[in-house]
């Protein structure tokens, strides 16, 4: 296996983008790639393409639009995961040997469905009873506040992080900041998660383009190495045994920081998958960040916030940056990229050199599906 | 890279099972694979699964309902490549170690759209101005004529040999043969394609269990060794400038026939993509079974017909055993390693030792777009 680098990444900022297609979406932040790889487009060998929602031959597509066409195009879906699956893929591939330079691209139109949510499968009977994403880490709040006495307010802490970081990312759908007062006076959603404690629905795209590390040199764009990069499903967990212990995320992040050689305490930033409130809480947890239970203490600590130690979503994280569900999990990669390359400006983890990103898809369907991606970079 | 083989396969008759979930065409294919490769569910290490129209997370979705939880699922996409992608993908996984075993699906319901066509992608512009596929194989088949002096009637043969193999195969659409005047008298699609002349819509799934040849021998099922693997995509070719050779085929068989180390005349038997009468005849040449304009005088020659030396489509193909889009590439292997296992009763290509899977998807949306896989085996 050969170590393989990021070279370049790209991304058009997230947002309501009525009207465009998944196409007219995606080239222009695979074009940004390119060019912040310092990669013409007869360099790329492989591309692998994850959206839920794309349709047909998304990849194949984007690349004609770009005239790029000749090489394997795989798609790939994985829910809310599709693009760091796509990610996992490419390393998979340059690591092997495939080939020495893949791209990688996420998108998802959501705006295509008109309204704020976006569809399921119907034929989930949990999803048709109602445990919907929103219900689900609904419940997973009210557990978690019984269990370790946390507060609402606490909960809505979450999301003004996220919108503090998010006013400082031009890319990011939301950039304004919120208050405590604002996130709970916002329209409930489901018990205790208001409007704000939800991610948006929105479009986005973003890319990114590997290599080998070996064949980096070639190129302009300034490497920063992958060191881990894993994928796991769901496991079956007989229901609701421990609501609040992310089994998959917790299993993922063993295996990732095996792979990397090195644990929680080296990871100086972070992207995860913070589709509402709750979710940072529990994954900070489940990556060991803190220990269980402890959460709330380390978010308001103020060390997962921009110029504390371990920096959590300075993009503003789905909450914020949006989450248009392929497009997230390469839009992490970009910006955890962009952080350890010190390219953030005013929302900059300062001396940042590992970094970590986190996408979760599924999870609601049959509780124990759903796909997990982690991957681990160090400058 | 480690020789990987096929050690299992299973699949559900193809046609029309209306109200069937995607799941559960599938899981019974699965087992089905589980069953004859002699595998328990706990062998399967990862799960690769193509589909159109599954939706989010099919492969999870299947898994669950069989209890196999845990390992990594991807779901692929790649139109009517979809399954044989997914079979790129696990080969990839198996021969460079990243498993042993691996699982691959394919799978769609194609009557959950309730009428005779499947729905393409609204904001390609060739397919919004009427180039379907039926329009685009129907241009084909009219330059062909003219080309190289091909009629109507011959092009109905075609369909007569599907029909004859189906009527052979319990999993098949169709298992009723048809005759050159019942073909020519079904009614138009796309002049001069006539309704016997398209690949109909339907549902189904297939599978296979694929593992490293040095550990095929922990297995009871019968080993077929995959000897190439190879996926490509359509090449910008500036419109229609030769639109009866097929560019994509020709060169993904150049580079399978290379990986194997052999030639056309080595094939026994094959599985190709006839979607449409002409398909065939153009993937003959495609493939060097034959020269160049001489199809017809292969197909009539009775030398691809089952006790033919190159026998083509014994499994009836799209036109006979059905094409629900990602259930197709996978299906094709079932079908071929059957035969290579001498398993198939009186549709058997007698002593057939090499075999070869092509499953091709896309082509109208910008003509050259598109994906195609190629798959050689040997028993």
């Amino acid at each position: 296996m050969r170590d393989v680098s990021v070279i370049g990444v790209g991304m058009i900022p997230f947002g309501r983008h009525r009207g465009k297609s998944t196409v007219d979406l995606a080239w222009p932040a695979v074009k940004q790639a390119l060019a912040d790889a310092g990669t013409d487009r007869a360099d790329i060998e492989m591309t692998f393409s994850g959206s839920s929602y794309g349709g047909m031959l998304t990849g194949q597509r984007i690349l004609n639009k770009l005239g790029m066409t000749g090489p394997p195009v795989i798609n790939v879906e994985n829910a809310c995961s599709s693009g760091s699956t796509a990610m996992f893929e490419a390393r998979r591939a340059v690591s092997h040997g495939d080939c020495d330079v893949a791209l990688v691209i996420g998108v998802d139109s959501l705006t295509q469905f008109g309204g704020g949510t976006i569809p399921l499968v119907d034929d989930d009977w949990e999803v048709s009873q109602g445990m919907t994403m929103p219900a689900l880490y609904a419940m997973r709040a009210r557990r978690y506040m019984h269990d370790f006495g946390a507060t609402e307010e606490q909960l809505a802490k979450v999301s003004v992080k996220a919108r503090s970081h998010g006013a400082r990312n031009p890319d990011a759908q939301f950039q304004k900041t919120v208050t405590v007062e604002e996130v709970l006076g916002s329209r409930p959603i489901a018990d205790p998660l208001t409007l704000l404690q939800c991610c948006p629905t929105g479009d986005g795209a973003a890319a990114a383009i590997i290599c080998a590390a070996d064949v980096a040199g070639r190129f302009e764009g300034e490497a920063v190495k992958i060191l881990a990069s894993e994928l796991c499903s769901g496991k079956f967990t007989n229901g609701f045994r421990d609501m609040t212990s992310m089994e998959i995320a917790i299993r993922g992040a063993g295996i990732a920081y095996e792979q990397a050689g090195l644990g929680p305490d080296d990871i100086d930033v972070a992207e995860v998958h913070d589709a509402f409130s709750i979710a940072e809480l529990l994954y900070y947890e489940a990556f060991g960040f803190c220990e269980r239970g402890e959460a709330v203490q380390l978010l308001e600590s103020g060390e997962t916030t921009i110029g504390g130690k371990i920096v959590v979503n300075p993009s503003g994280g789905l909450l914020a940056k949006g989450h248009p569900i392929g497009g997230t999990g390469v839009a992490q990669v970009v910006e955890i990229i962009r952080q350890l390359r010190g390219q953030c400006g005013d929302r900059q983890a300062e001396g940042a050199k590992i970094g970590l990103t986190h996408a979760t898809g599924g999870g609601a369907m049959g509780m124990d599906s759903g796909a997990c991606s982690i991957h681990i970079f160090a400058r």
